[in-house]
């Protein structure tokens, strides 16, 4: 089984990277001719079988794909994201191992410009200048720094990692892998790549979904389509 | 993504093949890695690691293994299996196409022999000889053949599928596709390929596990040496 | 805890009834406000927010409600039932215990009038007679007759039940239990009270659907709206 | 439905209470009688029925019973907790409302007891004095303290909630209901109540398992004499 490399940086610190994937359009196509029967025809002819299961949610063939990722992502992205229950995860553990030493620095530019849709996720309404914007992009910095420094120093005086973390923010840095089959990768783009999702888990979800549009070509072009 | 061929002959009319599979051992360590951010370092050195995860019950890592069977079986054992939600199914389905035409027939040394341990599944206790099992196997292929008479006359004189499936014996032969990940494959096994599971089923779930073994040596070998 | 009596005939020899159910369209309202720490505030005020959380498809907050049905219904009803694989099952197992000794059997309206929109599951489009369909009405009940008969002979002889079951038809009733959430309940009925459904499933769903709206009655409008 | 106002405090500022519950002892028993057809047939007869179902894994009746608790804990223990896949979930979140005001601060007896027997998650073996102790719990509180005031200006200012809680640390208070059917609780309380896991976590599942053992005696009876 080939090893994939496709992997994409994403935000400051993080990436994400395509581990493993099973299965293909045709197998799709496979799946749901069990109920027929038949087997897997031919493209473009098949291409109308997909569509209509597609658009009449016959979802139970899209399940029989499966991938895994390996994401690194801020913490409070990674609460977002394990909010999903059929996902199968793995994760760096704060009692047994040392965090990932970077935290996630919203620019001057994000923190000026909400681009989200969701108005009840927006700002008090107060104006936010630029010289605003890059005092508190120093104090957030200033502030993940010490947060830093104390957990090394407790660390190094041996408070134990699983307390020591307590004072880390929800924006350092958490590495995990999650695997899903298609039809739930497909659901967790359909709600965290829409423009109400936060701005910081929905570059993860628009480049799974592009790792996704190269090993399902046609199963993507309809999602895209139909939603 | 090479395609197995693997397929093995079950009862009189049935089969089990492995139609695709995820992962490796070596990818179970590299998910158990992920906790302390280190990757898959060797054999037999990681056997150690392989063996604490399997025996403390690290159940995560093994998750991230996937496999999907093709079984052809009675539809009583497809309804046994199929008990176990943590798999997805794409079945032959009985409204939209007319079911396998075989029936399931016990031999004579499976009616005379009581094989499971089971005492609660066993017989009355009354004795069965070899001429009545004999007799009562020309019986049920008597009655097979009848309800597939009656079938096949029904849909000829245009009664819905969903309609004249009604006569057909619980015995009768259906196709799907099963679909899980590793740590629910084992879970099926030792349900099913337990000394206290149906016969019909157990015969399965034994060539599902020698398959599984092909794939994954070691997590297999500590499966059966620590259950 | 009140125990529920609802219950209601189906099809010529099965039920259905509520046997427990936990939370009601309040306790919605309090799970959703969670995200804003604040309760429920009171009818009607609260239905603003109850419609937005159903047509917005934020929908945790609807799996905090759960409703346990026993129902008795012909096994290959019960073999679509339970491909709905978020709901928990308790079954009379045929191993353990001689089945129920009722079978399903169509009228000859239901055999003449194929109810169904779903064209796929119609029939051949031969005419089937009344005078056919009461024929052939006879020859399943016959068919059942003498597979019922031979079960008990085998039974009575010393054959265990797991292999003397294999003659009864797919259209014999079995009873179970089935417990899930509301959302998964919805789910269910959206798929099985459709009109592409078999009639057979359609009349439990149905049922189903009218004990909720009794439980739930502010959600099932806005089920029955909005869909 | 009678509404439970068990509730207990746990750590600083956190706590847990029972909000909903249905099922009972009897209803595990009548679940598992359906594969025999017979219903629950009294104290203290069928205890052993009870004891047999779990002490041979038959779980299915036991997820029959369904919970529902309220949680106040810090961010990292419910990241431990919502790895139970099998819960349901409503949280608060802080794209919407401004997070709890609280963080927990560990003792000193805490910080120099390691009373974890998971040697893993001890410290480095450093000794850590009484003093040393006493004044990292001051740099905690000091850390948690710029943190909120930040947290603050930055709200004040108009940056989105969803930004400026970056800066707030794992230690933060959350709130978030989580509901699951007993085998799942259960399953829950032996691997957080255990001797292996994080102290901030197993006082919730001690009182969860406490506030289970009212509504259901005979099971937790089982459960903790037999695991």
């Amino acid at each position: 089984m080939e090893r994939m490399n496709r992997k994409q940086e994403i935000l400051d610190h993080g990436y994400i990277e395509m581990v493993e994937c099973m299965g293909s359009d045709e197998r799709i196509i496979e799946a749901a001719r069990m109920s027929t029967q038949a087997g897997f025809k031919g493209w473009p002819g098949d291409e109308r079988l997909l569509s209509y299961l597609w658009r009449n949610q016959h979802s139970s063939p899209f399940e029989m794909c499966e991938a895994v990722f390996e994401i690194k992502a801020p913490i409070f992205v990674a609460r977002q994201w394990m909010r999903h229950r059929t996902q199968s995860y793995n994760e760096a553990s704060a009692r047994y191992t040392e965090l990932c030493t970077e935290d996630y620095l919203p620019t001057v530019e994000r923190l000026l410009n909400v681009d989200t849709e969701n108005k009840q996720a927006q700002g008090t309404g107060a104006e936010l200048g630029a010289w605003d914007a890059e005092v508190f992009r120093r104090d957030m910095a200033q502030q993940y720094e010490n947060a830093g420094l104390l957990y090394g120093e407790m660390l190094e005086a041996g408070v134990p990692k699983e307390l020591a973390r307590c004072v880390l923010p929800v924006a350092r840095y958490t590495v995990f892998r999650a695997k899903a089959n298609l039809l739930n990768w497909l659901k967790f783009v359909r709600l965290r790549a829409d423009s109400h999702a936060q701005y910081e888990i929905r570059v993860y979800a628009d480049a799974l979904e592009d790792m996704l549009a190269e090993k399902f070509p046609r199963t993507l072009a309809l999602f895209r389509e139909h939603g």
